[in-house]
C-alpha cells in the first residue's frame, strides 16, 4: 500500500488526517491476515498460482459528480464502488477474491468522512467474501474519486465471455432493467410521480446494485456469451454481438420492468419511448447472457434459487449490431448509449 | 475495457473526443493480441496460472499537480505513471507482464492529447516488456488523474519483502540519492544555480525515473529485503525497519549522489542539511535492499552489469527505526518524511 507523496493534512473536529494513520488505522483491518496483502505493508500484494483457475481481472473508475452524485453517503458510495466491479466478475463466471483500491480524496474530508467509506467496504467485503490487498491513497484538488481493481477465480478456461454468442442462442436478463436509470433521477430529487415506497426503492437500485454473483456457476456451465448491464441493456447487447461476430434481436415488450418501473411506465405518455429509455439508461448490473435453448431451463432454476428472476428477451442471428422489436416490428433507437454499442 | 458512462464529447480541433473510439483507435494496439486482454472487448482480463510462479501486484495513482506538473509533457506521465509501477516490480524481484489503465481525462484533453499520453504508454511498453490488459477510460471535472494496476511474475515464494531484513545484514541502495527531488523543483522552473544541462538531467530523472528492473534476480537471490525509494530514502529505510522488526542505521555520508547533485551541495551553506533533504525528497525509484555481507560483491556485480552503481549505506541491528549518522555522529531528521517512516 502507498501513502501520499505530498503531506498535505486535512482534517474535521476529529483533527488532521494523516494518510498513513488512515492506512494503519482503517484499511489495514480491511486487508485482515490475508497472506496475499502482507498486511498492507509492501510496495506490492503477492498472489499464488491456484493450480486450475485462471484470475479474473476487472477495473473500474468512478469520480464524484460523473458517476454518482455528490452528496451520496460515502458508505454506499464505497459499496456501490465494489459492486460495479463484482458485477463484472458475477458476469464472467468467476468468484470474488479481492481488491485493489485506489482513492483520491479532496481536502475536505476528514476522520468521518474516511470512516464512512471504509465502513462501506466493510460492510460489502463481509457480504461477497472479498479482501483488501493494496493499492494507494493520494489526494487531489478536484472531486472524490476512486477506483477497484478486483480479482476473482474461475476454473481454467472456463471465464464466460462476451465473444462466444452462438446463432440461435437465446438472450436472456437476469432481475429488471432501467431501475438504475430511474433511481438516479430519484436520486437527483426528480419527481417521478410515484409513491414514497417506489421512489426510495428505485434510488436504492441506483446506489446499491446488487451483482448477480449467484448466477455463476450456471453461467460457466450453460452460457455461452454475458456481460453485465452497466452502460444500458441496448448498448451491453451490442457489445455481445460485435465481440461475437452476430446480431441479436431483442423484443423490448419482453424486457423485465420491477413493479416501481412499472408504474413509472404506466405515467408516460409515449410508452414505448419509455421502455427504451429504461433499456438504454444503464447503471442496472444485472446480467445479459445468451445460451442455446436446451439451457434455459437450468439457467432459469439457478436463478430462481438466488431468488432473482432471469428472462429471455430475444435471439441471437446470423448478421451483426442489434435489433430492437416491439410487437414484431423493428423499433429505430437513436440514443447515444446504443451507439456505442455496435 | 469499460467506457465512461456519462456521453460528454470533448475534443480539439481534430473534432469531439468520442472515449469508444479512442478505446479502439489508441487503446486496442497497446493490448496487441494478448490472450489474457481479450481485445479489451469483454468486461474483464484472464490471467492464467502460471504454475511455479507468484503473481506480484502493485497499484499506484497520479493526480495532476499533486504527482506530476499540469504542463509536463502527456507522453512522459504516461511513462512515468508505468514507471513508477515498474519500479515497485524491481523491487519485489518481479519480471513485468502487464497492466490495467483507469484514466479520468478533464474535457480540456481532446486527440492530440491522448495521443501523446498513448504514445508515451506504447514506448515504455516496448521497453519493459509490457501490454496492457484492460481497465477504464472515464471524464472528471477535476484534474488529470490515473492509475496503473501492474502485474509481474516473480518465483513462487520468492518475492522480495519489505519485512525480511535480518541483523548483521548490510544496507544498500542502486543509483543515486535526491535527483527526483531536485528534478521536480527545476521541472517547476527553480534556479538550482547549476548548468543548463545539470538542470535538464535533473529533471528528466524526475519526470522519467529507471525502475531498476535489471536487479531483479540477483535480489531473488541474494536479498533479504527490499523496497523502492519513493517517499525518500529514510521514510522508506523506515518502512523495511518496521516490517522487519529491526533497526537501520544510515550512514548520510556515503548516500551517493549524481554529478548534479553534488554540484548543488556543492552550493549549499548547510551541507549535512543538504544532504538530509536529499535523503527525504522522494521520488527518486531506486532500490534499497538488504543483505548478508557476503551477498554485497554478487549484488553489487549485478548492478554494475546493469550499469548503475549498489552502494553500501547502513547496517540493520536489533531494535526499531532508523537512525541516520554522519561522521559516527547521530543525526537529527526532522523531516515528515521520515516521521512517517517509523
Amino acid at each position: 500500500m502507498s501513502g501520499p507523496e505530498d503531506e498535505a493534512l486535512v482534517g474535521d473536529k476529529e483533527g488532521p488526517v494523516d494518510e498513513f494513520d488512515w492506512i494503519d488505522r482503517h484499511l489495514r483491518p480491511l486487508a485482515g491476515d490475508s497472506p496475499e496483502a502482507l498486511g498492507l505493508a509492501d510496495d506490492a500484494a503477492v498472489i499464488p498460482a491456484r493450480p486450475g483457475f485462471d484470475l479474473v481481472v476487472s477495473k473500474d473508475a468512478i469520480v464524484a459528480g460523473v458517476h454518482f452524485l455528490p452528496d451520496d453517503p460515502l458508505d454506499l458510495v464505497a459499496r456501490k464502488l465494489l459492486r460495479v466491479n463484482l458485477s463484472d466478475l458475477a458476469a464472467k463466471g468467476a468468484e470474488p477474491y479481492g481488491y485493489f483500491l485506489a482513492i483520491a480524496w479532496p481536502s475536505g474530508f476528514g476522520w468521518s468522512a474516511r470512516r464512512a467509506f471504509v465502513e462501506g467496504l466493510s460492510q460489502d467485503q463481509a457480504e461477497f467474501g472479498l479482501k483488501l490487498f493494496g493499492g494507494d491513497t493520494v489526494s487531489t484538488p478536484g472531486p472524490l474519486s476512486a477506483s477497484v481493481t478486483i480479482l476473482g477465480w474461475v476454473p481454467a478456461g472456463r471465464m464466460v465471455r462476451r465473444g462466444g454468442a452462438k446463432v440461435g442462442d437465446v438472450v436472456l436478463v437476469t432481475g429488471t432493467i432501467g431501475d438504475g436509470g430511474l433511481g438516479l433521477r430519484a436520486a437527483r430529487g426528480e419527481g417521478l410521480g410515484l409513491s414514497v415506497g417506489g421512489h426510495a426503492w428505485l434510488k436504492a437500485r441506483y446506489q446499491t446494485p446488487r451483482p448477480r454473483l449467484g448466477l455463476g456457476e450456471a453461467l460457466r456451465c450453460w452460457a455461452h456469451a454475458a456481460a453485465d448491464v452497466s452502460d444500458g441493456m441496448i448498448a451491453d447487447a451490442g457489445r455481445i454481438a460485435s465481440a461475437s461476430a452476430v446480431r441479436i434481436t431483442l423484443d423490448i415488450d419482453r424486457m423485465p420492468v420491477s413493479a416501481a418501473a412499472g408504474a413509472w411506465l404506466a405515467t408516460q405518455r409515449d410508452r414505448a419511448a419509455a421502455r427504451l429509455t429504461l433499456a438504454t439508461a444503464g447503471d442496472d448490473y444485472e446480467i445479459l447472457c445468451t445460451a442455446p435453448p436446451p439451457a434455459v431451463a437450468p439457467l432459469k432454476a439457478a436463478a430462481e434459487v438466488h431468488g432473482f428472476a432471469l428472462t429471455e428477451i430475444g435471439v441471437v442471428s446470423a448478421g451483426s449490431g442489434v435489433e430492437v422489436t416491439s410487437q414484431g416490428q423493428e423499433v429505430a433507437v437513436s440514443r447515444s448509449g446504443w451507439r456505442h454499442g455496435q
